[in-house]
């Protein structure tokens, strides 16, 4: 049996940056990468929105996906559009959030701000939804300010996914498919050789993983299989702080003259479309100009269950009786909008502070819970799971910035609390 | 169906407790335990060792412990056995508490310190087992020093859950035995009485539970249902910090001269029996004097499961290859000890902190994540729940003693670290 330096769980974008990063700076280490899937990210990496923005209160967030943006803007034809968010708030949320936004402002954020009047005159958006009696009962409020931010966008996440894994390849790394992690192999630090080790009186450690198609060992098992760790590291006592949470994207087809019109709207970016445009309560919406469509979306908490589904399926009533009942109040081009398709997957929702853990205990190391901001930063979280791994105490993220390992772990961890959240 | 003030899941000793100190405050109101277990404490409270002491690092621990078992000292006839913690050290262990340990003299907690001649002399254990070739090999250390904690033993359980329940009852308090909660009830805050609610523009709270036995109705949802509480909440989406871990008892009788004599040894407690005593590394063993046997456990960590099991069992060779091989180095006494019986059960270990949870969301109250010293901690953070379900900033502990309930809360909790870990 080959004895790996590292073998990673999961060929997610996570688990891809990061077995890219392990394999640039220890370029002579036997790597493997392995994945339930047929090949790189199928699993949550391949049903996200695939959005990004440089716009975050927490310095944590922002250091993460600046650097990460940074570097993917530096991957030759790799496809980002940026679209912008569209963040419309009602009277009360945007009290709220303006000192905030004034602070971001400060530290040179860019966003503009627009006011109801802007609103109706550039996207024909019915701003006062409360002189809708059904409206008024759904107990939906009026948008009276917005805010443009300007670097956001969208980037292409198959070929995000393509580059991390053709590089890892590249370099030597191995990745095998179709190749599941059953549990976690335990020995003892210092065996006996004696059999039904590890004893009580001996520290143990994680020595590989067992799979489907045989026992894989290794020096280092890295767990970076996103909404599916905790059940992975649950079996050995490890708390990850993950859970599984279903998110669902709803798509409509811009197949009447309003909704090309709102698609295809003019004056807000480079690309000539609707930005990404998040309506109070968390419900937000994508627009997709290569597909002629909308992805419509609503994150809901209370009472969303944690639970790991292999194959989520979107529920029609959440888009019919939800999504679809709330949009058109504000954007009347979605009144005769019809569902075209749907799917669903997991985020990985860290419930300690909602930003990505990466630490490591008795020879795993935990690299996830980017709480539906994975790809935005799996460049700066692959770095950092890098250094823990070569035993580093800052990891040098794209640009040259420096990050405190321990800032992501749990004994020392040191994250700025987010204000902004979608 | 009836509509009652609040449901409480889980008629363990901390959803006695709650319950019983809530009826207290509020006799006019209807209050309803349900437990799937046919009577009370049925569940991992009868699993428990029953023991307690006041000698906690944490002034958090300290004060839930002091108030609690004061309270029970208060009631007629429970038996409380003042058989004190004998706490082993080798030398580097205790080097390392000892900083810790003068703090606590200087705040005036009790404990007597032996040397490993005043050991030998007193319990004919062995301290020297370095001299032991396989002790050595197992990386066993001496035993240099260790302590006596004064104001600690253990608690008739099965007394203390009758005395809640009784009492509870007696207020005019229900119970419902053999009632398993299937699911919490969740329905908009403010209804429109439409099919479907509650949609995502609703604000949604919990409104009772579903139980195997039909729906319970309630203005207030307790969920104290200690292992099993993550996997009720889950489904809701709401995030306990607690995880089900197994622990284990085994019981040898003392059945030979030399563990007849070690299990009435004198002059340690006024029982005239041998302490609870902490090896190293987290095995400990229980003088049960009525028994005539010991009660021994290892509470083991990595690589032991998260897993909730309906009805868990010991495992025979963590014993015979675990606890059977390490013990006798010590306690020679043990060397022909035979297990005669064990059991199991699951603790609700708090993965934050070790530290009780008590707190509101949505119209749920969580109770639990004692990490197994729910019995020592029932009382005071019965209180707590109490005082929560009412409103009240601050709890009233037995004694007079104020506890700010938010401090056990997860949005602003204060607990002070545990340095003193069995």
């Amino acid at each position: 049996m080959t004895q790996y330096d590292a073998v990673i769980v999961g060929a997610g974008i996570i688990g891809l940056a990061t077995a890219y990063h392990i394999k640039q700076q220890n370029p002579q280490e036997k790597i493997l990468i392995i994945d339930k899937m047929s090949t790189a990210g199928q699993g949550n990496t391949a049903r996200s929105a695939g959005m990004f923005r440089n716009f975050f209160y927490s310095p944590t967030n922002l250091e993460l996906v600046r650097t990460s943006t940074g570097f993917y803007e530096s991957i030759p034809n790799l496809k980002i559009e940026w679209i912008r968010y569209l963040w419309l708030f009602h009277e009360e949320g945007y009290k709220r959030i303006e000192p905030v936004l004034k602070e971001m402002e400060d530290k040179g954020l860019e966003f503009k701000l627009f006011d109801d009047y802007d609103l109706t005159r550039m996207l024909k958006i019915n701003t006062k939804v409360t002189e809708d009696e059904e409206a008024r009962m759904m107990g939906l409020a009026d948008v009276s300010k917005a805010i443009l931010v300007m670097k956001a966008g969208s980037i292409d996440v198959d070929y995000l996914v393509g580059f991390y894994e053709s590089q890892f390849k590249e370099q030597g790394g191995e990745i095998r498919y179709k190749t599941k992690a059953e549990r976690i192999i335990v020995e003892p630090v210092e065996p006996s050789g004696m059999p039904g080790e590890p004893y009580l009186w001996q520290k143990a450690k994680a020595t590989g993983v067992k799979t489907d198609k045989g026992s894989i060992k290794a020096k280092k098992t890295i767990i970076a299989a996103g909404a599916w760790s905790p059940s992975i590291l649950d079996e050995v006592g490890i708390e990850t702080h993950i859970r599984p949470i279903k998110r669902q994207i709803f798509i409509v087809k811009a197949d009447t003259p309003e909704l090309k019109e709102l698609l295809h709207v003019k004056g807000l970016n480079q690309e000539g479309c609707m930005p990404f445009t998040i309506l109070t309560n968390g419900l937000y919406f994508k627009a997709v100009p290569g597909e002629e469509a909308f992805w419509l979306s609503y994150g809901d908490e209370f009472p969303r269950a944690f639970k790991l589904e292999d194959d989520p399926r979107a529920e029609e009533y959440f888009y019919r009786y939800g999504i679809n009942f709330v949009v058109p109040k504000y954007f009347p081009q979605f009144k005769k909008a019809k569902l075209f398709s749907s799917f669903a997957g997991l985020y990985a929702k860290n419930t300690l502070d909602g930003q990505p853990v990466v630490f490591e205990e008795n020879g795993i190391i935990v690299v996830g819970g980017t709480s539906g901001s994975g790809i935005m930063k799996a460049d700066a979280v692959g770095r950092i799971a890098a250094a823990l791994y070569a035993g580093q105490e800052y990891a040098t993220l794209f640009g040259g910035e420096k990050f405190k390992v321990s800032d992501l772990g749990l004994e020392e961890r040191k994250v700025e609390p987010e204000k902004l959240i979608i």
